[in-house]
């Protein structure tokens, strides 16, 4: 009997992978990752270099990503089936050998590995080894510390309706958006709302060959890539020091 | 001239460490740490099996932790000169050697490092490299997925007042509380008046070799250790199933 190990794969830069995470796809010999169809996937791209010849490979492809709205019924049929037949797969799959299950950032932090691993628990050893999450990297590309003392660090989704995204960044002292894509104007006015346009950065593929760093306000696009999200960061109890500028 | 380089080194197993982390402290020949006086240092114990022989060490022993109010003036000022002695050395020794500084967990992240490297990084060149979060190493620990599609991650710290703690906490789905320690009662206090006391998880030493999970309800002491945090898991647009049990 075979286990699954989800390897978290942090925010794109391979260096940025965990030893054991690294360890455990060089010595894989099944590995599955999620894709969109078409794409030759993220996940697959940051581990080019580590797979060992000979790799037998399943592409996990999402069956639809933004066509439909994500509370429609048709949407969740399609991803509930989704997840079905791939429980099913990996399950066979482990029964004589072990699989590497790959996953950008943290695979317990919005990760599209958690519907197999609720599905998969109780029938199959499964290791899941965390990763750096994406945001980590990002504000880590930025350059300047997140959190100071006692701040208050919130995290939230674009795609939350505009009233709870602006009450939930007028309490926040340090900030993350996430998943903003095609909610970038919402997102803006929020911030706006909240009087916090002017510290807000837009991160987009932070960490890899692609990267780009800019403050929100200088971005003149209406929409962004999905491995974009805004940083805003933490003032609290900062180094007093004479000549210190403002960070 | 050298440079100074900060690796964030994860949540404290060692194997959970960047790739980009581990092969820059098995090459550093100077490295510096922080400590609490009299201890060996967290920091310093995750590396021990990676150092070179022969390796300068430079412990940096925190002239006071919890004695003082970290308010009063006098916490300030002693903290605030130890800062000004290491940006000082520090900068001396990378006049000709890389220097690596050992920061656990996530440098940028609520890390002490932060406080050389507002006071550095005009005058050296500073690379850092991000880490596994502590908290991402704990919620990984507890084996539940911890945020799901639009849920709101928030992040406070146990030295709040209570007013604000319990006003974050009802607004979370997903918690995360760090900085504990003798804040116990007052944690407990606010997830009993926000009805979270049931949810909620204390991960202590996570992923080290002392780990313990419990849950907080079940947790019969009024202090726990520095590395102890709590976490609720969020429940937002969970998979549906038949026969799908609660998470």
């Amino acid at each position: 009997m075979g286990k699954i190990i989800c390897a978290g794969l942090g925010p794109g830069d391979p260096s940025l992978m965990s030893v054991k995470a690294d360890q455990t796809i060089r010595l894989a010999t099944q590995i599955a990752y999620f894709r969109k169809r078409g794409q030759p996937g993220r996940a697959r791209t940051i581990v080019s270099e580590l797979l060992a010849p000979g790799v037998t490979e399943y592409p996990m492809e999402y069956p639809v990503t933004t066509e439909l709205p994500v509370d429609s019924l048709e949407y969740q049929v399609k991803l509930s089936a989704f997840y079905e037949h791939w429980t099913t797969t990996l399950l066979n799959i482990s029964k004589t050998e072990n699989v590497a299950v790959l996953c950008e950032g943290d695979p317990f932090f919005y990760g599209s590995f958690m519907h197999l691993y609720v599905r998969l628990k109780n029938y199959v050893s499964i290791e899941v080894i965390p990763g750096i999450p994406g945001m980590t990297g990002c504000w880590g590309a930025i350059g300047q510390p997140l959190t100071w003392g006692d701040d208050v660090l919130s995290v939230v989704m674009g795609t939350l309706p505009e009233d709870k995204l602006t009450r939930h960044i007028a309490q926040a002292d340090a900030l993350v958006v996430m998943k903003i894509g095609r909610h970038l104007a919402k997102v803006r006015q929020a911030l706006a709302t909240t009087g916090r346009s002017k510290e807000a950065w837009l991160v987009t593929y932070g960490t890899m060959a692609q990267e780009s760093i800019v403050r929100l306000q200088d971005f003149g696009e209406t929409r962004c890539p999905y491995f974009s999200l805004v940083v805003v960061h933490g003032h609290g109890r900062r180094p007093q020091w004479p000549g210190g500028e403002a960070i």
